[in-house]
């Protein structure tokens, strides 16, 4: 079955094109974001030097350690490192050497050719919540999550018109065993969704079978030469790079695939306590894992990531929206574009236990940083909680709401004759008013960016409803996209090529829940 | 009394601080921001010299009305305007020539002095809510606005650290007669706080009240050489100017006491549907209004002023924290820039009718990019809801947490030595953990700005607490606040002027409630 449904996508792009136009019902995506707006530069040329020379300094003179790891430090030593037990010292220039065969901008290809990203530039693609083990809604509380919660999440993702990625881990199956969720979520990516998504990175075998599932859906050849899915590998901070993680990239790396390199930071913890000094930590950490992607294959696409936060110095909790991962953000952008690489930072972070108005503020905080920071790649843009603890239902379809109101701001301040309006301001004149106006009846459609969620009604109107908060506006809405949804269409034949290598891999190992 | 108040202002500003001395107990107030951060320019410059070009076609070809007012038509005509009847059409670089006289930078005066404000340059001076005619906490519910509610909003302005202004017309007393209510209004933000505040503009003979008062607070030479008050002045769009709001700039102007100049623009209503055109008329608006306050008197201190929010077409709503406000929010700061004049605008707006998620994200929207577009005095920072209908107790405490946030982001980045923490990576190094280092138990306690309402618990401890919302967290501050509210010291003589004038205007007048 693998075979057919290979031989079907190496003759091209046709195939899945055909597949897309033969769905009945098709959801409204967004195309991803193209800024026509600049950045917010908050750091300046004599600063983002004293970073960039620091973090060549701390590459040199203290290293990384790659842990349980030979093959990656024999690369390191052969491309002229100091290796001293798994330590890694990497003299000044090597490793911004070694990054310079990064691409600055790829294509990750989705089933559906409609649903394609471009990664890097001055684009910006959305991808929801990744990794909690617990979800959350208005009627069930907080709870683990189950595959049935991990379908409704990609379900939603699929009909969220400002998404433009499935994403990975939207939350952790926790009822399948830990060996063998990654066949399930990857299966109701490729299934339930056309959008693209995230491969494994829990082991190395996971992401090769993330990699054999991807050659089912698209032909070996077709992956190969193309990126299909973009994973996420995190350095374990301060400085370290785990062998489960570099295993992943590895695997990743060898196939073409891309990788996010992301620091995973709660500042005054695993970096100082300072903005300046946990960006030159951000900075020495993603140059030693960029550099080392490309020793394991030059040219592969990979994200300068970096997800910082700050910490409550009261309680050692996570913080989230605050000024300082801000600054932060802000601050690593410059960074990535400084090095010509795609930039992945900022989301719906908040740490509130209820989708109520500290979660909203601090992900709206987050997310308008992300847009201005210029993040190519967010992940997280919708639904995370409770620190990333959870996942949730509600959350998540106020922040993909709230996603449409980025892509507008994106869009810059038009100013060509139709928008400067001037023949609407003689036409109304002082005293006038606008709204029956022709340049009015020509534009109002499209002028202004509508929430297709939050209450715009009278109070009178709003009280007879039931004076409904946005989290009750947001269940409703929840309901109506789950009964909305409709699953794309997809060729039988690899459909049941993608059950069966689940199904037999499934069976070749016994349940694993650690 | 009101002469010896004089006398002993006209002194000099000892006794202010010789006042705020003898006050037992002191409430911390941050000083007004000192932006380190650059603004966000969206606009090009191309783009910016089409507007500027289109406000002057405007004002030369359609011109704008000032109603009622034949003193203002004859200081235009005497400008070289072209007047006819009500219609004035300013010649092409006349307005900008006449606002040249406007002060770039002012210092607003407090009767405590560390209190005093300076607006203009790269400052944000940040005030409270203006307007509402309702209150809403989750107590009482939404209901008509008391001077009771007036008296606690100012002295929870006057408890909130990040508030720097006491504002104005905090919620409209409707207890009070409309004729009398001013009189109010001013002796509690006189007496319950001692930040600085704004006049009554709702009749030019209130205005001359609020100078009046103003004299028995600071003395009378001191009114007239230094800014005690900013008022709002808003210019009805679009493009007439009535006579009540002119009538109270003209007594504000001629006092030398400060004025926004303001349009209120619902945008697709009051200017045309498009970003570029609404700018447009702003600027032309703006332009007019200063450059007639120059010919009232020359020098008076001015704010340009952009109150403009987008339409939501299918119910005829404002709407609040959308793309097309931020648009607007940031070309129109840089066009104060351009003319050397300190900017107003955004606020903690929303159309929201709880303090709820939806409040959250359009006030967070808001503030954020009012904080980057360069605004030098931010009306209506916190307690707004409901499209200005409603002054919310809770979000009025929610926001002036958030606006923490602000100071800090405005701060900017540090890149001294301290800050680079070259020390501290390398003491940690890879795999360590820097909770202990020294760095961080140097800095930890200034480095991250932290909420004092929102929580940053674990889930079982706010569970166990009552698993509370933003809005209880926030109703238990409002109750802590008041609660722990001390009014600051006032001298008696000056006290009981202060009362004797409005107890002596009130009996002078027949009660009005329209």
């Amino acid at each position: 079955m693998s075979e057919q449904a290979t031989q079907r996508r190496t003759r091209g792009g046709g195939g899945a094109a055909r597949r897309a136009e033969r769905s009945a019902v098709s959801f409204e995506t967004a195309k991803f974001i193209e800024r026509n707006i600049p950045n917010f530069e908050i750091l300046t040329e004599e600063a983002l030097e004293i970073i960039e020379t620091n973090a060549e300094t701390v590459l040199e003179e203290v290293g990384v350690n790659f842990v349980n790891n030979p093959g990656a430090l024999a690369l390191w030593r052969e491309a002229g490192a100091d290796v001293q037990g798994e330590r890694v010292r990497i003299p000044r220039g090597l490793a911004r050497q070694l990054c310079q065969t990064a691409p600055s901008q790829f294509t990750q290809y989705a089933r559906n050719p409609a649903r394609n990203v471009e990664i890097g530039g001055k684009n910006l693609v959305l991808a929801p919540v990744y990794g909690p083990p617990f979800v959350h809604d208005v009627k069930g509380g907080r709870r683990y999550a189950t595959m049935d919660d991990f379908n409704n999440f990609v379900k939603l993702g699929y009909m969220s018109k400002w998404l433009h990625h499935s994403g990975g881990t939207v939350c952790e199956p926790t009822d399948v065993p830990v060996n063998k969720r990654h066949l399930d979520m990857l299966l109701a990516h490729m299934t339930l969704s056309d959008k693209p998504f995230m491969g494994s990175v829990t082991e190395p075998s996971r992401a090769q079978d993330s990699v054999d599932m991807c050659e089912i859906l698209f032909g070996k050849e077709f992956v190969q030469n193309n990126t299909v899915m973009t994973s996420l590998i995190n350095i374990n901070s301060p400085m370290t790079f785990d062998d489960v993680m570099m295993g992943s990239l590895e695997v990743y790396a060898r196939n073409n695939q891309a990788a996010i390199i992301s620091p995973f930071i709660v500042g005054g913890a695993m970096a100082p306590v300072s903005v300046a000094g946990t960006l030159t930590q951000v900075m020495a950490e993603v140059l030693a894992g960029i550099a080392y992607s490309q020793l394991v294959r030059k040219g592969a696409p990979v994200i300068f990531g970096a997800f910082v936060t700050s910490i409550d110095m009261n309680s050692g909790a996570p913080t989230f929206g605050t000024p300082e991962a801000a600054h932060i953000t802000y601050g690593a952008g410059q960074l990535a574009r400084r090095m010509g690489l795609p930039y992945r930072s900022a989301g719906s972070f908040c740490g509130s236990k209820l989708p109520d108005a500290q979660a909203a503020y601090e992900t709206s905080n987050s997310l308008n940083m992300g847009l201005l920071s210029g993040v190519n790649f967010m992940l997280h843009a919708c639904g995370w909680l409770e620190g990333g603890l959870v996942s949730s239902y509600e959350k998540f379809v106020m922040d993909a709401d709230q996603l449409g109101a980025l892509h507008h701001l994106a869009r810059g301040i038009a100013v060509d004759e139709n928008a400067q309006a001037m023949d609407a301001i003689r036409e109304v004149g002082p005293g006038g008013h606008y709204l029956g106006c022709a340049h009015t009846q020509a534009n109002f459609k499209s002028a202004f960016w509508r929430s297709e969620l939050l209450d715009y009604k009278p109070f009178e109107t709003w009280a007879e409803e039931g004076s409904r908060d946005t989290m009750a506006l947001a269940s409703a809405r929840v309901d109506k996209l789950l009964g909305d949804y409709v699953q794309p269409a997809m060729d039988p034949a690899i459909a049941e090529a993608l059950n069966a290598y689940v199904t037999q891999k499934k069976a070749s190992m016994p349940d694993a829940f650690l």
